[in-house]
């Protein structure tokens, strides 16, 4: 796989052709793994994380041998490829910017990606376009069955599968979704949603995972507690919390369509107006701009838009994505230049 | 004369084609008169009121025969038009709100206007487009002329020309130009500006004349004295100061250019692209805008955009005109939106 194929192509989650893609953008399931034979990266050192590396990455190259499939080492990958595997959600920010021997395998459509001694040893996600729990969990189900064939995973009868930071034991299992929430933050109507989550034990984050504030009216919704669950109740809890986060939204973009029409289609249109013609444009209000053209999309009002125009920009714009595109390193100034003028030429 | 004609056309003065109209909108000089048999009208009732317009009605047709010339008669004229009449800078606010018997004579290029029954039995006013004030001033004086065959003044051989309110006695001459300063203001130097103004006894007004506040970095300045100088003196004073308020201007814009093309740049088109997309605006963020549009016209960033376009903008987006064209009374909520429309639809 070369790099240009990163900036020729995008990822599966980006076409925006998923199930209900007029509220989530996305549906992610990762799996915390460990092997027993060797101790937590924790308490690894070097020599040890280097030998967990080249193990693991033998036993992937086994499980998926296709050309499909490729393996990534990050130690001596630069700054600016390991931060477009960020940009791309194939890896964590704290893998792209760690330290020693690890790496990531990833699929051609990049609905699977395996991280090497992040956190733990293994970290498998899968992520689909749209609302897809059950299909997303095969794909990372079958990945994590694949893998065991050929590895020993640390497995405590009891309390599950073990990993680095407790709150992962049990089934190791993430799933979140990534919401499109305008109307809800245009009706100033977030609060109650997040306290209603964080009752339910949901975390929320920002587009780009842990630590980020919530940019583009874009949250990322994930289970707390994996320990005393099993999958499949971690799976139908989602199966009915999501729904009803849809339905208030919805019924909220109903709402505004129908007591400020003029209000929603002059936000969207001025969106459209500025990322078509702005000269230089920051990274954040970039996003905030496509999540009022996201909105306009779904809403029908700007029918000349494909929706998956919309998601490859919230991609195709951001930092490392850029500084590829234009094959050299660029200051944020010139960045914010080269940003507007990528926006021009790519948004119909 | 039909009000149609309002809409179908616009004013010499709306051409953008003057002198220096990178800076200089437009160059006004108005003449206060009274008439020496009849009372000032501040101590008229409104018989006399009635008579003096009957009386300068008639002189008015006498000296302007031709139907190039229209009289209207503005106290039973809905205020619609007489707001109309306003926004074209054809009369004054108080001329359009105000009570009694009273009238314009305007003619079809609207470089004349002549308002009876204002603050004084007369006032006459010429107008161009960029910067002239000899054409401008030969266009007033050679109406005041013809003027003074028909109705004798009130003139005081040591004071000059009596007047209602004392600050015009004398010349009863005003010299106005609209000045557009953009550079100045992004620049935080219209403050310095202000002050040379003042201190050389020049008055800085709004777009709208008395007691608006400057928006969309429009300035228009005029002579504060009128006693004690003559016509020529006044004139010549601002032929000193205009140019160094134009160099001023230029040297900024140059500047900034050079500084930062890109912010510039920006500025103007993100201005292009919401007045070419938004769904309402109000008219002082169009104003805000179109002020923006217009240095980039200026600076050649714009080339598709005619001046005109942009100028006669600035007028047909005030409320009356746009209700004159949409044939019926809109709240200003309905005007945002029919704005909003008429811009997109204008603005090539």
């Amino acid at each position: 796989m070369k790099w240009d194929d990163f900036l020729q192509r995008s990822g599966e989650w980006l076409k925006g052709n998923g199930p209900d893609g007029d509220v989530v953008v996305s549906t992610r399931v990762r799996l915390a793994r460990n092997l027993s034979r060797f101790p937590f990266l924790t308490v690894a050192n070097p020599e040890t994380r280097s030998q967990i590396e080249q193990y693991v990455r033998g036993r992937l190259q086994e499980a998926f041998p296709t050309r499909d499939f490729q393996y990534l080492s990050l130690m001596r990958m630069p700054m600016i490829d390991r931060q477009l595997l960020f940009e791309r959600h194939l890896v964590s920010r704290e893998h792209a910017v760690g330290e020693g021997e690890r790496g990531v395998a990833i699929n051609s459509d990049e609905t699977l990606s395996i991280m090497v001694n992040e956190e733990d040893h293994l970290r498998l996600q899968a992520m689909r376009s749209g609302l897809q729990l059950d299909l997303t969990w095969e794909g990372v189900d079958q990945a994590d069955t694949e893998l065991e064939k050929r590895l020993s995973y640390a497995f405590h009868p009891r309390f599950g599968y073990l990993t680095a930071c407790p709150t992962n034991v049990g089934t190791g299992m993430r799933v979140s979704v990534m919401l499109h929430l305008p109307a809800a933050v245009i009706s100033k109507q977030m609060d109650k949603v997040l306290q209603t989550l964080a009752r339910l034990n949901y975390t929320v984050r920002g587009l780009n995972g842990e630590g980020t504030s919530p940019v583009g009216d874009l949250f990322q919704i994930s289970n707390q507690a994996t320990l005393g669950k099993s999958e499949q109740d971690i799976l139908s809890e989602m199966r009915k919390v999501v729904p009803e986060v849809l339905k208030f939204e919805r019924s909220w973009r109903h709402k505004l369509l129908h007591d400020e029409p003029r209000k929603v289609e002059d936000k969207v249109w001025r969106a459209y107006g500025i990322l078509k013609h702005a000269r230089t444009i920051s990274s954040e209000e970039t996003i905030e701009l496509l999540s009022a053209l996201r909105l306009g999309v779904h809403l029908g009002l700007l029918s000349h838009v494909p929706m998956a125009a919309v998601n490859e920009l919230f991609v195709f714009t951001q930092p490392s994505h850029l500084q590829k595109i234009e094959g050299k390193a660029l200051d944020p100034e010139q960045r914010d230049v080269v940003r507007a003028e990528f926006i021009r030429k790519r948004l119909p």
